[in-house]
């Protein structure tokens, strides 16, 4: 195999190991890692559960002393300063690793370039910019979080043929068929959270875990909630001790619903207010803060529609379901105060596939 | 080849060819002919505009002399009638035909069997239900009309994500892309007439013609208006002498109105009523009586969600375009009436493919 097809395919799997990490190594990065000499893989690892250790470090402790003159793929830029371990790029060069190839820098303002840096002047050679394009999208909200203090956010929309997400009497299980149904579940999985709106948590009383997919973990639940007016028998309210639940509310809930929450254990948010509804920017500014670097948004529609509105949808996934159910049925985007055609978001379709009985498509906002 | 694998070929051939002359050659049925012999192609034929001549007489024409001990491969069964002419069945028996493959029997009555009949009395072997799932599919609109006496609707809904058809002020251009557009004037094509309802008629102006397409023919343009208040300087109106328009209005009609459309050229049929609107069910009722096998319904909302309700639509396709209007929009169906998910019609996806920067979906009514 050529180096370039070799340097093509490893990379992939470096790229396709770091994924295994997303939803459950935030604040970090989900990073993967493989260590190669002569063809064959001497150790792989990716970013653990809570963002420790590293990717390199678990591949580095696999290939052993066989790292010597080897060549690591990492799917990101490797760390450069001392945090609570040593730096992943010291670790590298101790081992001695021949090369580096890596897609990109990393933007975090404690590495931004260094980790390449020391490489190069330990005489590692380094190569960049392979994959890019598939690292930021992978990284997107590692990147979101550092860059613009906010989480990647990625909108479900489990729809009728004609744009509906439950009759008018809010009957809503279910549109979509089981294999759309596990999807989703697979989705919830490699995001670090889970977020609907107030009136979705009041209407369906969801569980919001990940089920049937033989985790150890859970994304956070979360619930957007202006009020705080959430039923306080709810599933999300009974579980709140066992798997995180997050409530942003404004700073005019009422103190003894706050205490309420804070006793069943979720962790509420105060958040500002824009008019008479939530501010929606400062929502997604808390739950980066937090350290989330990707929100998975199942609804409503009123909710969706305020996150589009204010242009924070990053990927927009549909589900369409053979149903039809009419113009007296929910929509699935609320109120967008778009008059003109012009106005509307234009969003690129990625991809598009049958998923069981139903058809799923991936779109993004063009410039991601 | 293996018997089995040429047959499979050579059908398939016919198949595809017999589809040329769908949206063409109603009343009859769009059928294609390949006349074989030792794997070499003869002759083939389909369907000519107006029906006539018909898909055997052009491949036998081609084939001539060399068709005695050939082959034929027929998409449907070989009509047995003197109608205009005399029955393909006897011009195939005369060419001296050794053997027929074709998919289903004909059902209409001058048929119905005895095609085949008259080939196995001559002695001719002949061959069916090879791919008569196809060949069902592709003849449903004429068998439709000769069983039930309306024809095959097929419905397209160009929708934004959320499925709005038009903004509030009713913008409709372009909501799907140069691809899809595209696409839309091929599926007319296929079709023997376009329909939209008086709203779309009245908003949208349109000419419903198929453009870019290289075509020396245009389907039938209809519009189901109860009270024919179409505006008389339309394009519909002022292109009704060159281009077929048929408009199913109530027999309470303007009679000064009447006289008007038809003075320009269109084609009238007084429809029944069902309470305040138009039967649909007697609208496909006048229009298969007509000849029609096909129609290509382009919307708007109400229409769509009369031809719905009356479980009347055959094929849904949906192009999905990646914009979001809003609950404020226009939604491509209107009120239905259901309440409960389980009243809601199920369609079974066909086929699902991205077209240019939309998706498109085709769904059927499972039984059809």
């Amino acid at each position: 195999m050529s180096r370039g097809a070799e340097d093509a395919r490893f990379l992939a799997l470096a790229l396709l190991l770091g994924r295994r990490g997303q939803g459950r190594c935030w604040p970090n990065p989900a990073v993967g890692c493989v260590i190669v000499k002569d063809g064959r893989v001497l150790g792989r690892g990716w970013t653990q559960p809570g963002g420790r250790p590293h990717a390199e470090t678990v591949a580095l402790a696999q290939a052993g002393a066989a790292a010597r003159g080897a060549t690591a793929y990492v799917s990101l830029e490797p760390c450069a300063h001392h945090g609570k371990t040593p730096p992943c790029a010291e670790a590298l060069i101790a081992a001695g690793i021949a090369r580096l190839v890596a897609p990109i820098e990393d933007i975090d303002a404690n590495v931004d370039g260094r980790g390449f840096a020391m490489l190069r002047e330990a005489g590692v050679e380094v190569s960049t910019g392979l994959m890019a394009e598939e690292a930021l999208a992978d990284h997107a909200g590692f990147f979101l979080n550092r860059a613009q203090g906010r989480p990647f956010v990625t909108l479900k929309l489990a729809l009728s043929l004609d744009g509906r997400i439950a009759t008018a009497t809010g009957e809503s299980k279910w549109i979509t068929g089981p294999d759309a149904r596990r999807e989703v579940h697979a989705l919830r999985a490699r995001h670090d959270a889970v977020m609907v709106g107030a009136g979705t948590a009041r209407a369906d009383d969801p569980s919001l875990t990940v089920r049937d997919m033989g985790l150890d973990y859970q994304p956070v639940r979360i619930v957007v909630s202006r009020r705080l007016d959430l039923p306080l028998m709810s599933q999300l309210a009974r579980t709140a001790k066992g798997v995180p639940v997050w409530i942003c509310h404004g700073r005019d809930a009422d103190p003894a619903l706050i205490e309420a929450w804070e006793g069943l254990g979720a962790r509420l948010f105060a958040c500002d207010l824009a008019g008479r509804q939530l501010d929606i920017s400062s929502v997604l500014q808390e739950l980066g803060a937090a350290g989330l670097t990707r929100i998975f948004c199942e609804g409503g529609g009123a909710l969706a529609a305020t996150l589009l509105a204010a242009d924070l949808v990053d990927e927009l996934i549909t589900f369409s379901a053979g149903l039809l159910l009419g113009a007296e049925a929910r929509p699935g985007i609320g109120a967008l105060g778009i008059e003109r055609l012009a106005e509307s978001p234009r969003l690129q379709l990625i991809e598009s596939r049958q998923v069981g009985v139903d058809v799923m498509s991936r779109w993004r906002r063009p410039e991601v």
